[in-house]
């Protein structure tokens, strides 16, 4: 997606479409306001990022694959492979934390399938920057990228709070849904490791399964979330997620008999 | 505990009770061999980075607290504060690796509860350390730093495993246990950040709860997992987790009749 050169870029405030003040070569580049400029640059750092660890980009790399010099990829930002990484990972956080932007009608199970649909294809198509993002140890972590990593994790547990229409989440609730974000989380790199195996709608679908077991049991021991899964399972469909788990769970534990 | 001057320590191979050689002041300094010297000072950095960010620990804390100079410190540890940091995390790592040894016998419940126990006391015992090194962002976190916290995440899942009688995983049960291990690696810092409420025996409860249904989801769609249920819950009491949690769960899925 090429932005078109004169088009300005109004829901970046503050930007402008003049061209690029004192360019070293403006023949070389296509005339691009500072908005459109920062953000192809930062397309093309998102790109190389996506697919490689951050050791392995330079700014070389992003300068040539976003078809400019190096110095006016520093000229954007001065702060170098560092801040470009940051922007980078700022706006993948964006992008992720839109994953559960979902109407509050139907099945809860159904608009978690199509939030994980779009998690999952957002970890596929920047596969191994997501693993050494989550897996740390890179020399660009920091306490930075750690908390913009965190605040994903905080947006997306309150979107699911949302979803289970919960505003104050006891202890308990608050405890299963950030835990159940961390499972996703491990599963997608597992899943990574393995080479994207099972498929992605087979991992959706035993993470969902996952989901209602663990609300399950949470219900099991406090009130407010024995509330939440009485109304989501009212809302339920048996040829849905939570209907084909919940036959196929009775002859399972059929053998508990003496737990009774 | 202060370790006995006159004591050797056969359990650490290679090591010589000669006292060590060179020290800057003999007289200032009980004598120690070197394998004892170095377990002292790998002691008092654990205790220092058990409760403070790696940051907030130097070299002179470490000598000051093991009651040494900091070029002893440096004799020891050449590779100053990071290789300390490393030798500490390593020691920690071996603590945790043998939480989950337990004889396998008995309900599986019930031993993951005493290895749970045993977790949530070093988590309760190295808090900031553990919260630090687990949420990122320090500068000693490092690729060795993150290949020491996955081993002990590899260990506790093939400790896990072992009780479950598996010895070759399939990717459900395999995927099952990692994600619970990660579960209880998010629980344990969300636990952290809420001032340790609730008590560690109610978490190390909904923790076993969430293991449960957890592998009773995952037995609906696999069948090793299936296998491996119906064997671990003939083994449970009707008094134990296991037989608390199915009681419970029957009431509050009991709106559910739509979806059999």
């Amino acid at each position: 997606m090429s932005p078109a050169p004169v088009s300005r870029t109004p829901s970046t405030p503050g930007s402008r479409s003049t061209p690029e003040p004192s360019a070293p070569s403006p023949r070389a580049y296509r005339r691009l306001s500072v908005a459109e400029r920062r953000s192809q640059l930062l397309a093309s750092a998102l790109g190389l990022f996506a697919h490689r660890a951050p050791e392995e980009v330079s700014l070389d790399d992003v300068a040539e694959a976003a078809g400019v010099s190096r110095p006016l990829v520093y000229r954007y930002f001065p702060g170098g492979k560092q801040q470009l990484y940051e922007a980078a990972l700022r706006s993948a956080a964006d992008e992720l934390e839109q994953c559960f932007d979902e109407p509050p009608t139907g099945p809860l199970t159904e608009r978690l399938a199509r939030a994980l649909d779009r998690y999952l294809a957002f970890v596929d198509s920047h596969d191994t920057g997501f693993a050494a993002l989550l897996q740390g140890g890179s020399a660009a972590s920091t306490s930075r990228t750690s908390a913009i990593v965190d605040e994903v994790r905080r947006t997306a547990a309150a979107s699911i709070l949302g979803h289970l229409q919960v505003t104050v989440p006891g202890p308990r609730l608050h405890l299963l849904v950030r835990t159940w974000i961390s499972s996703v989380e491990a599963a997608s790199l597992i899943w990574l490791d393995e080479g994207k195996h099972p498929t992605a709608p087979d991992l959706r679908d035993w993470l969902l399964d996952q989901f209602i077991a663990q609300l399950t049991a949470t219900a099991a021991s406090d009130e407010q979330t024995a509330g939440v899964l009485r109304a989501a399972l009212a809302l339920e469909r048996a040829e849905g997620p939570a209907g084909v788990l919940v036959r196929r769970v009775v002859p399972v534990v059929g053998v508990a008999g003496h737990l009774l």
